[in-house]
């Protein structure tokens, strides 16, 4: 109940995002029930991309393995939605607050990872684009539109596109 | 330090989104420092919206006190963004779990207003289209492109747009 | 789970103390489990009272709805058992510190409603005078003689009332 | 910062409830600070009464270092005010969950001594009797009369005597 | 579920570190579940030792009832394992932060008993040299050789011991 | 704030120990304050050794970048001081609950690399042999010799060793 194995392995980016979540999560390592602590490995193809997402409960702290990655978070509405954001070669750690949407990027044209660590044991993820333009049954079109500042024809194509889970 | 007033007066809905946010949170009410908890009053032009947003710190109960609602809430990636929605008449009450992301719209023709606890006494808002498409400084377009499979002029259009935050 | 329905009913406020809450706490609604959220509806009549009472897990902050209300705690003996106490009209907002003693009082003489979030899904009421004087089986009569400094004859009185619970 | 001295001193009993708590809290500890736990020592006069309290930030455990008490705490509104009570010798131990009113009386003719434990640096106590009677200011006689259902004269007799603070 | 007997007797001194330690954790004091409190006796013979221990999930604070004791704590590497330590007298009361190693010494000639009051109703009690040298399976010898620094000969002789567990 | 840079720098392993840990603590990165979470490196010499030791106030996870550990922890007394140990190969993850006594060996002939997360900004680090035998100033031998069942020459040839602090 205490041992996972196989967080060497690369996830497979072949995704449109070009990038792979592999949680271990109390789901997948049961043993890390009560203790409020989780880890993740995410794998970046050239350019692949973590998108914006939040877990909503907890934080999370990062460090590059390989790679160079522009990574980044927007603070709440008050202050203004302020954006955070630096590029991390390996070693570089970054830390991510409760809550907050941010994103992971590979900006060099080889593979990158990167490990995380998180605050629970049942972090949760919310692919920004997921739960608002892929959720099963789909928000209705009007509050996409009203909400994005989109036309109902866009909505409608985005609402029928696949948005990729990788985590 | 334990008084707030006002919150009686609607808030003023003339914005693209039809609808204000009144926050008694630790930062207009200082008595709330320490005690977990805070309150929101909403008001909804017709059909006025909340737009999908998240609380980072916070769950939330509602209840309608004049109006028509339709609310909902979007579960995490696991399991597949599933979204949880309602009409909600007046007196009716509903939970948004803590940092999922939500909406409120009002369906109907007249005013409506609401009232939230939130269980922080510093909930944060974060606006989901502003955080994503209106941060300062704006998220790099290649990021938004990739992850809400959105074109390069699309993007720049919406980055380019103001982005109210009546919260 | 996440819906309760009715919480713009009037509580029926023929009793004698002139009051009603409307709790929506986990029991009335399951969904709030472990959300640490709550939500109450409180009815006066004519010079109706909530009278003194304790959240034993929670704190509370109270939105005037509708009359006017004069409400106060009492903080602890040290320091002092200080009074704090309001009077609150339409729109205002004041906030009860956990575990303390409070109560609200309709110093109008028409109905008043007002709406309370609570900082626990599971917050618990303790009406001081039923818990004293009508609890079940009875305290100790020589108890409350002493700690009231109350003749036997008016202890064996009051424990012998109806001790509404209107919660 | 870690070390406070004369616990083994007896509180003084003189007072008219022949009790006296003697607190060992953040205030008298600073060692204490954030470690969640403080501890107090009762001693009680033959017959004496620590009268119906309340911790409004921590559980309470007590273990009889000698004499005999009778004790007991009331369940909240909801089941009923449901009354705990037990006799305890010397050695006996017993809990107080958090929030609830409870009381301790010596049942003996002898001096009785006991310590607890508390789940807080900084517990607090209530004592309801001066709470509701011996607030500074005092509560409008109004709000006690109806609350206790008790006459005007009585609550201005109560009012105006003098509220020991044993803790 | 809320009664625990038999505190006031001495707990069996007659082992190798003439000390006994009687928990009411909440496996002996089931009511204690939630409630995030605990209690303890020790008692010592003459030169009887508590020796070097933690509590993984409480802070302690300890009250001598008789006797004098020699305690302390050593605080985490950071700040370089400072030693804090006091002789304590009847009535002197002490604080073992949370997790941190610590110990009790009877430095009189007669029996010494003291009350500790625990920040958890599971505390867990790790007694270092029972966890290092006598668990079981027991850990590898290289481990303990190089950890110690002690050549592998002392380590077979301390890991074929039997060690008391007197908590 | 919120970024850290060198943790792909290998920790200086020449020490006695043949291991090195690199804290990525709220100390060395301050953005971490009130997250909840940390990071830290451990690099390992061939056969190097994270000697066993606790933090008071964290769980940990750990993930093998490099190389072949063998890790293990002991629980409390109860039950019985149980050992878990596993052999973790690289990419293999393994928990250690908050407060419990763990360990990290590098049983391969060649340098190994860990990461591990921790469930707090502040977790602390006591090194066991360190905190026992090199306190300062240095616990009195009568118990060491007691606790650890060593003779005095023993102890006080342990106390005058140099213990490393690698973390």
């Amino acid at each position: 109940d205490f041992l996972f194995k196989g967080l060497n392995q690369p996830g497979n980016t072949a995704n449109q995002l070009g990038s792979k979540v592999t949680p271990v999560f109390v789901t997948q390592l049961p043993g890390l029930n009560t203790l409020g602590i989780s880890l993740a490995r995410i794998d970046f193809a050239p350019y692949g991309l973590i998108p914006p997402h939040t877990h909503p409960r907890a934080s999370e702290i990062l460090v590059v393995i390989q790679g160079t990655l522009a990574v980044g978070f927007v603070a709440s509405n008050n202050p203004d939605n302020k954006l955070f954001t630096k590029v991390l070669n390996e070693g570089d750690v970054f830390v991510f607050p409760q809550g907050l949407i941010h994103f992971q990027l590979n900006i060099g044209n080889k593979n990158a990872v990167s490990i995380s660590g998180l605050s629970s044991q049942n972090p949760g993820v919310i692919t920004i684009a997921n739960a608002v333009f892929g959720s099963k049954p789909p928000i209705s079109p009007y509050i996409l539109e009203k909400a994005f500042q989109l036309d109902q024809k866009t909505v409608e194509i985005l609402q029928a596109k696949f948005w990729t889970n990788n985590s």
